[in-house]
């Protein structure tokens, strides 16, 4: 039942007004793959800089993330700074360096091309094509994307979209590729193009899926404090593929509950900075806010 | 069981991607008392001038509104006129025209003075804290309110929340009111001034209710075409104080659907100009988007 997730693994210097961190763990993939292990065993699928340290790959293995699908490439790591406004919300990106990303293209260890499921983390369109050639998944196929693909190589993530099971964007960006402002219309244009589910991220709002006949909405879990929202969108597909990738046969009842559960994964993301608040959390943190959501909905 | 909404009745000039129309019927207290209407006998307190036409009456006595306590004053009725942008969420607005609402103070008919409920419907928090010497409720009370008086009579409206069950505003607001960016933080603020309750308007995302250890969200129908969103709130306001105005004992149960009606009649509001869509409502359409709302939420 593993899931193989491929993205960015990254060092992100993120200012919030709650202080700066200087090249701290970060990337797509890092905290889909963190959020994922909390419900499956996960395939990370990267690349690093002979500058990635060896507490880093710690962490992965401390939450059973399995690491032999990350090259070592001579270079540095990705890295991508960013400063956030007082509202958390909006931010300044203030530097983005590929690095060894630059034309990269996995090289996939044998043991790692089978997969019950795959999560596209955010990246390239180019780079989440290719890697159907070189793993196959007989379970669910998720992709995540961003404005600056959609802006930039939109060509690329139409073709995508008949490949897999799941699209996850947020509002503004579902707006933007389906050039539509009603999110019903949006969803429809996306599903029109192949895409089997929609799911629009609505960042402190919360998420929409749609998928055939079926609409859902997960509320947020309303923390005390925002420190540092970098990778709650992330954390959310990781958790909700993680979820998805344990079940045999994926009722409607699964992917409801698979995006409350990316949704409280994410909840605990932005309680600090980088992956921290995220390897603090025991399953009965995921048990307590699970019951304070369902309270919060029902009537 | 009666209802008291006091607040704006007005000609509304609006522009959307839609059309434009010009001297509609509109105002707070004209979508308060609408949405209100499908719940409970409600008597409007409001003043127009004498170009306020009998049709125009003749909308709310159709759905069973008291206009006795409409004051007719000579002069112009109150006008208000905007456009919305693209995304049919931000507004730029245009002209106001009190008219004859510039000092007014009115005169309510002694059959009025004692409600069961009360709406402070948006105006003015000077005119909303004059109705406690006119006025006596029983049951619930509850005020509505925007970022125009909380720069220009902040000291008027937390005057006002030591003598209301309900604040309700959307989040911008909460956070210019509190000085809070965190809305739980918010909601503690607005609470320690003396509202029992808060509820948080997000618009398109729906609103939260926050009262002593209950936290509620409610999301909104999605329509498939908002063609004019002015009233949504308000209509949320009076659909909700609406239904509470019918329970003698306001359980918690009562309070979260409240919010849930409330956001039902709003959604009818924003699919056409003016009140016309929300005259057309049948009970029917009430209960078919209950249950959507729901499937929506369920997990």
């Amino acid at each position: 039942m593993s899931l193989a997730i491929i993205g960015s693994v990254a060092f992100d210097t993120v200012e919030t007004l709650y202080g700066k961190k200087n090249n701290v763990l970060g990337g797509s993939a890092t905290y889909a793959a963190l959020g994922a292990s909390f419900f499956s065993p996960v395939n990370l699928i990267s690349v690093v800089g002979t500058d990635f340290p060896r507490k880093y790959y710690e962490i992965f293995r401390g939450r059973g993330v399995n690491t032999l699908g990350v090259e070592r490439k001579d270079g540095e790591t990705f890295r991508w700074e960013a400063k956030y406004h007082k509202d958390l919300i909006h931010r300044d990106t203030l530097s983005v360096k590929l690095n060894v990303f630059e034309g990269f293209k996995p090289v996939i260890p044998i043991e790692l091309r089978k997969a019950r499921s795959l999560f596209l983390a955010n990246i390239d369109p180019e780079l989440q094509g290719w890697i159907f050639k070189n793993v196959s998944a007989t379970g669910i196929v998720a992709c995540d994307t961003m404005d600056h693909w959609i802006a930039t190589k939109k060509k690329e993530l139409l073709k995508l979209l008949g490949k897999i099971d799941i699209l996850l964007l947020n509002d503004e960006e579902a707006r933007q590729l389906s050039g539509e402002s009603n999110l019903l219309d949006a969803a429809r244009y996306i599903i029109s193009k192949g895409a089997k589910k929609v799911v629009i991220k609505k960042g402190e709002h919360g998420a929409l899926l749609f998928s055939g006949g079926l609409s859902f909405m997960v509320p947020v879990y309303l923390v005390k404090k925002v420190v540092d929202p970098t990778g709650a969108g992330d954390t959310f597909g990781g958790g909700m593929l993680g979820y998805l990738a344990g079940k045999r046969r994926i009722t409607d009842r699964d992917l409801r509950r698979s995006l409350v559960y990316g949704s409280i994964l994410a909840s605990f993301t932005v309680e600090d900075f980088s992956v921290n608040a995220l390897l603090k959390v025991k399953d009965r943190d995921i048990r307590q806010r699970y019951k304070a959501l369902m309270s919060l909905v029902r009537f």
